[in-house]
């Protein structure tokens, strides 16, 4: 089974930490991948970011498909950029790491908070749990005021801060378990749920297992409906290759 | 990896049917064993038996803790009966089968309807994805008709009711895939995804997916706040085995 | 008219707590009778509890049945435990002191708050919440941190607690009302409303007026849909006397 | 016990027959009163007759607080206007009659559906299921298209509507009980449900035994908050009698 | 263009400061006309304030209706009272300055506080919130505790409480913007902004430009349902001109 | 007042379209002018198409701000695609025609029903009603199953099967008004109104109008918050441009 885990940024190192994090659950039979597109920006933190890496995503799906033999892909940004593109674009099964956080964090705990990096991208995450229909089982979108490139440039700073929100969830929100809000925490999960005393989801982590599940069960993704492929159209400019 | 499928009714022949679907689908490394309480209803169809055999359940997740070894359970039955009370009761994570094949089927179609045995169970499935938050999700929750035991009686019958009543909802219901919405129907999933041309999603499998995927992530029922283990106290009478 | 008050856990001096409460608000023509399991916890304070407690609300509510001449049940747990497994069993009204808290504070108040024992048991409540459609009109579900047998054993200290949490409620809630989140806290109304200054809604009390109220219109259980008795079955072992 | 039952249309043969059906159901001891705005449109039938109507609802609650001696008040429109203004005018409780309904409906069955009399007042009824949180409760608004006051110029025609609508209701809904959605249908209850079989819930009865709940209960409309007395001021012209 | 601003209180001086307000942000070819009921309460703090207020709404649409001419009525007090009851009565577009505002606040921020005059009144903005659809978008609904009246009477003190009120939601709502709840703040729009430094979107000013946009887009209230103009019929006693 | 006019999708003819239709509602003092992406598929018509409209709709918006003097742009295709994206990248207001349909179409009828290209794209539509709070507002999304391009190359049958789905629409549905659901038909409004019998929304012609509201009143994009404008940060590849 091959697993695609596509980071939506375009920070090398940041693909690099996370295929490790991905690898690390993987089940023996699992052969990870980690990529990230040719063309976007460095990190993704507001919605002009999350909108220019959804093309990215896609043309990374594109090319997986192009290069053949993948059972699955998962999209390790907490916004699940271009979630609903990428699966029109595959049969494999495409998984978002913020879903994938909410539907395990679910199965553990009968509340939970999330900790994110900025609380300018908390506002994604609202979104994102109103849409799927998880709001009420969170409690509450914090954040730890980390930018996204600070969890590689200092990670023991942000490990720290984000530590430190976590226990302010703990005393005050209600709740049995965390999800991690950022895909370039995926690596952090152990420390911080042995420092927070909490169990801590982290999507990454969430998705690879979630992803093996659904290949283990033969399914794909719907072509009945709204994620069948692509109606064919020409696309103009420098999108001309996706056209049909 | 242990996962203990239990399920909720007392009809051994149904036990075996579905640990042989669960075995069908569970990875390599995973030994499943299947059981049933000693004590309920022979099928569930209301919420009388329901409430009957969520103690069943705990029971059978309270016997599963004093073997030991057991790494997961899955509750075969699709009310989910028992499933807060079964997380109470162990740091091992619990998995009901409608949790499991609603969370599943959002990954793989933007919608879906259920089709269920008997309609007077119908709302025991809308009473869920309306408490889970899936209800947006589904279109209709549709009935077959055919009674729980009538799915081993006459499988040949059953299944066929069930296929229409999919094509049914393939035709109007505007969904990309079926949830199945019974336990007893574990076996069927292929044979009725195959002829109805549409991905079916059925939760004892779904669910045995998940739970190795909870394991492999190293996460446990959270035992801080509602699913700690239950506050000792005496029982009486022919619970007194259960009290402390 | 004739109304059984059944005491979901089995400490029978609350039972008799519970039945003098009920009788003190019931019309000059009410009979009031009251209850408990023969088996189950002696008190309820989690999903473990209340799954058990709910096969001896079952159980009592058959018993009724056998004995004749009830009218209407009420389940004295604020959990609403057994509530669609017993309406199952019988065409008379049966009423949980939840839903008649909720229902009744929304008739004397824009908005109100639960003060519950403990906040493990708390998320029932907002369960129920949800469930029944009230979320929109609570503000906030409390806990004051008593244990349920402590309102027994030093009714003092609960009292004052109970207050206490009352007066934040009142302060920083903004409501109109209070509902107090267990059958134990039966007869503590009038008391705490006095010193609380706010009207102060309890579910037995309101449980039995609903009770009193849907007899008086001549109301019954509907038996069509999910609420029609039991499919006739077997039941196995503990449980036999329970099948048909 | 005194509770004054408000029509809130100015038609007096309507009140006499709404007062009639409520004291049917009443309790021995208690008093019905009915009585009707002097001002207003003889039948409400729209969004512009009910604004009206709230005023007469008001005024007559006001007049029965100089009158003295009110322990309750029931608004016997469907649409429950004036509801939360006469809530601001008495410490007596004020009960609509929809409201009621939605209440007793939910405790005898798990779903509903309302029949109306007219589709354009359907609208009201969707808005009140959705305030007061009962929208996931009713399946379906219906109407009969019987405009109000043909209840009265020709009941066997209207009976007959109506029981049509409430048995496509019955057949097309899942549903266990009906819900009568206008106050004017009082009196044809017993004989809808009989013909429909089906249990039939109907406003003004059902408010009836709720207003005898409440003031059997102590419980009082909340003086903390939005139900305040309203605050003192002038009102000018034909309204100038309610300033203070 | 003519748009009729209808302030619902009857405190003339009120209806001239809305009425100058709303001249300033007019369209060029757009005439402003302010007016109010005949009769009424002098400000609206409450429903029953709100309730007899709707009525005066209602008629002096009737007013502008027989005066002709008027292409839209903007109602200028933040319960919307009266809204559906005044869009029966014309072909013009009705709009209440809390819709107005909502809808506004959406377009320029993810999520917004509402400041109104009193607490009490609050209630009135969530249940218009969660009506419209815009709950969510809504962070909080604060008061500054200023009497309606005594805008006028003390601007200065009235503009610095409610900027205090504003700051606080800036500092704590993780907001974008603010929306004022009282159309007697229409003045005050700008100052506040200013001081506050963030948007401030206030009902008047909103309603206003969005009434030059349904007019100019050529659409009127639908008469297709439940908008229709109201079924004719007798209304008697002071109604009496209101009736057919 | 300049209003920028986007169409995201490449198709230059439709972009005269949608022009001259904003332009025949725009107030004198408006200027108009309609522009597409360089970049792009030629329609939009699922999720992928959209993504990548997305950037291109993000991108003319910074040519615009590069040109200078615009004072509001509006999205004129009507999944708002890249609509939270474009608000971080200007301070002038940015409105969506889907948004701008469903706020009008609230202010003129109870209830509406969409009527839209493809039943694939039906479900972008269901999810912004969601997301925005509009659901409970919307009978039913509809589809003429006319590809987006058709409306260009056979408009008379595109009219022909749009007025059909509408027709059904108002005999089915019970609603006031029709919200029509693609950029693409903004010319065909007043025809379709006609025929139909009902008043019809659309987006390009109420986005222009609501842009010039907001204009009008000052208001802009609040920069407290999500809607700031991007983190500074480098993009790679194609998009280096975008960064800084």
């Amino acid at each position: 089974m091959h697993i695609r885990i596509i980071n939506p940024n375009t920070t090398a190192s940041m693909t690099a930490t996370i295929g490790e994090a991905a690898q690390r659950v993987a089940a023996p039979g699992t052969r990870i991948s980690a990529t990230q597109p040719e063309h976007g920006p460095v990190s993704i933190e507001g919605h002009f970011d999350e909108a220019v890496s959804a093309v990215g995503v896609a043309e990374t799906v594109l090319a997986g498909e192009r290069e053949g033999g993948i059972d699955a892909y998962v999209i390790a940004c907490f916004g699940d950029p271009g979630l609903a593109a990428a699966r029109e674009l595959t049969r494999a099964p495409v998984i978002g790491i913020a879903e994938a956080a909410f539907h395990v964090a679910t199965m553990i705990a009968t509340r939970f908070s999330v900790v994110t990096t900025l609380a300018r991208t908390g506002i994604i995450a609202e979104h994102l749990l109103q849409s799927y229909g998880f709001a009420h089982h969170c409690r509450r979108v914090r954040a730890a005021e980390v930018p996204v490139l600070d969890l590689e440039r200092d990670p023991d700073a942000a490990v720290q801060r984000i530590v430190e929100e976590c226990l302010r969830a703990k005393a005050e929100d209600g709740i049995g378990a965390i999800v991690l809000g950022c895909g370039g925490m995926a690596h952090m999960r152990a420390q911080i749920s042995e420092t927070v005393g909490l169990p801590v989801v982290e999507g990454v982590t969430a998705a690879v297992k979630l992803a093996e599940g659904l290949v283990g069960l033969g399914l794909q993704t719907s072509k009945h409906g709204d994620l069948d492929f692509p109606r064919p159209k020409p696309f103009i400019g420098r999108y001309a290759h996706l056209g049909t």
